[in-house]
């Protein structure tokens, strides 16, 4: 008995799927390549074992809180406590009972996909979860995380991964990746510098993050010059932690390219506490510039990630904290947003900047175009809210037909959900090889050609993208 | 012969369109539940016969007008008479005719299926419009009209219809209604109450009517709370009628919180004939929440439907009124136009609004994640302009993954073409089929999945959105 | 050997792609009807021999040039002459090698199809192009580029075009066109309006082309009367050279109708050199109004052509001037833009504005609901970045069931790669096969019904239109 079908997400026309089943046959065991992603680098520094069921795969999985919120659910029934350490449900098998009850509401979701590969694939369960399975699959579980084959870096060799970026802040002492670099352990995990607390005034503590930044660097950070340098410092240290990219989380994508002086008076402005209504967003925008000719010089590829809106929910945010599934996706755009940074960088050869949208409208009017005509501009792949079979269907749909495939730069699973790690990565597969097939079956392209496609799509891009392969 | 095909509207593929037979057969008959519509209440009380066939199904639907209008025609050529009373076709019969020579326009339009299925379904037609069955037609459908199996109720309980709300205005008598409750019939037809003409200071009558409505609710309008007051009683007549839901068609879905003072000052202000020139909107807005509020406290479920830009055509509007097909979408902003209200009541768990959209770039962006994270929230079926096959697939494959099918409320008929009514509610269960047929064929979800997903979508998810089986 | 199959762009499902060959037969060999396009009258006024087949395929497509580009090559490499005159490739071989090379960039574009078309059907190649074949490419194209038969009225001829339109500036002597008019030849060549350098005070020379403007036209260019009159005069000259429509590229929808006074004045300051902030807006606004009004008195279609912001990438447009790759779509609002028009002359039944868009976003939500319902408002096929597989079937998904298939216009080929012609039309023509066939094979129409609709779109709609056969 199985939860998954060897032909799932295929087209279900014959001969396409028959098409589908042969593409996705040469990628289906190649490497996971994960250039973009959330994981702890501390799971793999220490190689702890994971803790119970609902602490591993509920209580930290935004797109699961979420939904069940939405349905009614009380963050207290999922045993996820308050600021105010407010009563909670502490039992993890019963959190797991209410996960199960609700199960059914992921229908048609990509975590009812994602978790079905877990359960089958990575913990060996056979029977779909429901209410009358819920305590099977939860001592069963259990047990396996107790075993050292369910430890961090026994799981990430079992999933055959190549490389792992995680995602440290500016202001990261990097220990974990230090530890993991000296364990001699051979996985390749490294780290991703996203300076977003030093970058955006309207952070809360942005004085503060500026004073630690100083204290780390030990640059100036009263003057412009002496900010940047900073940077720079901070960038040399990722890059010995491995960093092959950097990665700006921005509200949109508003970029600028102010002249020099005008540049020390917004960053004076900014660090005295003294900006204007408009500073924060350009300094956030001039900051992408700077950033983009920073990665001229140190080759790190820059991924920006614009238009989500934070912490919508303000009782949750007030009661609960970030991350809590109430960011959403906002209005953007990038045409007059990335005028600056395009004209000042955008034609370079050797850069490369990596853009992401929450916001579908702008594929086909917007990113599909700029990426199919600027040399230093590549398309991420369909992110959050975009990462499920219709909406990467959509995503390549819009995509193709102006940028191909070439001026897109392979899949990110984006996850701090390790177990899903690789179902993101079969999804993904998955469905190139659907798309493609469809393209052969309606001879739009030879199968020859999807087939080299599929490969690049699977390995080459994120090698050349992130320049694993420099 | 026949004119519908029993596999319209199902994937050609073989294995998928027998999957979605299957999904059907079992909801096919199920009763039609129509929580959201705009049927006359009238003709209920009245049970009359209904009149000719042009004055049935042409004239009244702006489905129809408008795209015979686009094409050339005349509004006097549909016999549809001029506020200055100008000379019009008065037979309906040529009305009739010119309908039958262009019913090739509607060809690939929702209105064909409909008007097909009312054709065949509900009136025994079994040959296809055109210029030489349009006499045919005419007679046919006339001849019916005549017998009592044609009168309104004998048609409720033919198409085997649960329940049917109609709307009506705030200062609707409810005469009608209150007809039908003493009537002894056994059909539930109840009202909805729909206050726009009194919470819209834009609206061109808005002084009397708030006059009107103080005399009718014998509150004292002069004051902010003897205005909510007015609300209050009139929400208890239109609920002792009936009524399970309020409707809000609100150009924009902007939302206000203010304090009370401030409540206070511009109430006065819209009263008193004063508004600045952002007042309307504001008003609206604050209504909007208000509203919400004392559903709270009255549990009728809230239905907000902006994004309408009314009365486009100044020229029709000024020589035939309201209603003619020059009713335009609207690009909308639901995640700033909501937030105030969403912060206020959001995450009430016991609070049901349901939120439409003409704009359907807001669903995967906006509606989707919002709807499946705010306990409150929940997203209206695809709406007029989208209320087709094509329309209904992209909502579905645009909501789905993020929101799932626990956050929709299961199909509205959004009507006033009652003889279409079971043609709509025929379309959306086949396209449901369909959905989730393709779902099972590629081998994201089992087929017993879809059987209970299909089954709560016609009938579960309505009677819990509208409490009718509270 | 062949390089195209002839069942490409139809749907998989057995089923399906019968009945969309069955369709795509009754319309494959119908006259081409090319109303709208950017070819040069010179080619068939002197009928010269086509130079080498880098000058003829590669460098003057922009398509072509934007994706090589934005994988790393540079202009130069592709033999594009600097405006300042720098170092380039010279040997067009060298350049037709490294479009060979980078030939796989193309997969899933439209510029593929379009190639591999040119390459089989018009120059009779037979095996795929690649870095093997590249030198038998070029030798093979260069021989035929030599013969009779690839000169342009011969190849017009065999493409069995029934009329070509070009487009010419208002200041353009129509030298060409009278010399088609006066060479017997009968094919059918003709010119169109587009007057935008002298209705747009951003254009970098505008007041000197009003004062040729007055010299062309004899006209008094100090007043608003004159200035409409010289509107007027050309218009009239370039009916005299077969047009039957008039296009206009603007960077919004706006749109305006000032009253006569206001005209008088805005006219007097954007000659005057003293516009204000908004006047240029506002000037390409009110002029758009006033093209509609004359094409009520001298009966040309008007085309409008919104949305491009060109030359976004400054650097190329400095140093390679226009029409590079890098105008960018925009977001627009053909809601608010369109509104003063509509109401001015929207009504008017023999009025014939066709409306293109760039935004695909405005389709369901603007686009179909104006032109299903504005006698005088006609939507445009899918244009530039959407005139591809997946974007021509997202339109037509997104318009029809709100305007039908009458309130469009036929296919349009907008192009000026000559040889690449006849496969734009084959394409639109497997698409439309395809979109019915779906239709069809779910019940939504006849196949009696498709095959008119086919004809319609292919023919009729085209010369209704555009008046070809008043």
């Amino acid at each position: 008995m199985t939860i998954l079908h060897p032909d799932r997400l295929f087209p279900p026309d014959p001969t396409t799927r028959g098409i589908a089943r042969e593409i996705f046959s040469q990628i289906q065991n190649a490497p996971i390549i994960s250039p973009h992603g959330h994981c702890d680098p501390a799971w793999f520094a220490t190689n702890a074992h994971f803790s119970d069921p609902s602490e591993l795969l509920i209580k930290p999985d935004h797109y699961v809180v979420r939904m069940l919120i939405s349905q009614g659910l009380q963050f207290e029934d999922l045993g996820i406590v308050s600021l105010g350490g407010e009563a909670t449900e502490t039992d993890p098998r019963e959190v797991w009972r209410k996960f199960a009850r609700n199960y059914y509401l992921f229908s048609g979701t990509p975590t009812r996909l994602w978790m079905d590969y877990s359960f089958q694939e990575v913990f060996g369960l056979t029977q779909p979860l429901g209410v009358k399975t819920a305590d099977l699959y939860y001592d069963h579980i259990s047990e396996r995380l107790t075993q050292d084959a369910y430890r961090p870096r026994a799981l990430y060799e079992r999933f055959g991964i190549e490389m792992l970026a995680t995602t440290e802040g500016a202001l990261d002492p990097l220990d974990h990746h230090r530890t993991l670099q000296q364990s001699g352990w051979d996985g390749v995990v490294i780290t991703t510098y996203r300076p977003d607390e030093v970058t955006d005034p309207d952070n809360e503590t942005f004085a503060t993050n500026l004073d630690r930044f100083a204290d780390i660097t030990g640059c100036n950070l009263d003057t412009w010059a002496g900010y940047l340098d900073a940077h720079r410092k901070r960038r040399t240290d990722f890059r010995a932690a491995g960093a092959v990219a950097t990665d700006h989380g921005v509200p949109s994508p508003l970029t600028a390219d102010l002249n020099l002086a005008d540049c020390i008076e917004l960053y004076a402005r900014v660090r005295g506490g003294q900006a204007n209504a408009g500073d924060p967003a350009l300094f956030r925008a001039q900051m992408l510039t700077e950033m983009a000719r920073m990665s001229i010089d140190d080759r790190m590829t820059m991924q920006i990630h614009p238009g989500s809106h934070r912490n919508y929910n303000h009782d949750v945010f007030r009661r609960f904290g970030r991350d809590r599934g109430f960011d959403i996706p906002r209005k953007v755009n990038f045409i007059d947003g990335l005028a600056p940074l395009l004209n000042a960088v955008g034609n370079e050869p050797d850069l490369r900047i990596v853009v992401f949208t929450l916001d579908e409208t702008t594929l086909s009017r917007e990113l599909a175009p700029l990426t199919g005509a600027f040399p230093a501009l590549y398309l991420g792949p369909s992110w959050w809210f975009l990462d499920a079979p219709d909406g990467i269907k959509r995503f390549r749909e819009a995509v193709t037909e102006t940028a191909g495939f070439y001026n897109t730069v392979g899949f990110n699973d984006d996850t701090r959900a390790f177990p899903s790690l690789p179902a993101r990565h079969d999804m993904a597969r998955r469905l190139d090889a659907a798309f493609l097939a469809e393209r052969v079956a309606d001879h739009r392209m030879s199968e020859t050609e999807a087939h080299q496609i599929a490969y690049d799509l699977t390995v080459t891009l994120p090698r050349q993208t992130y320049r694993l392969i420099d």
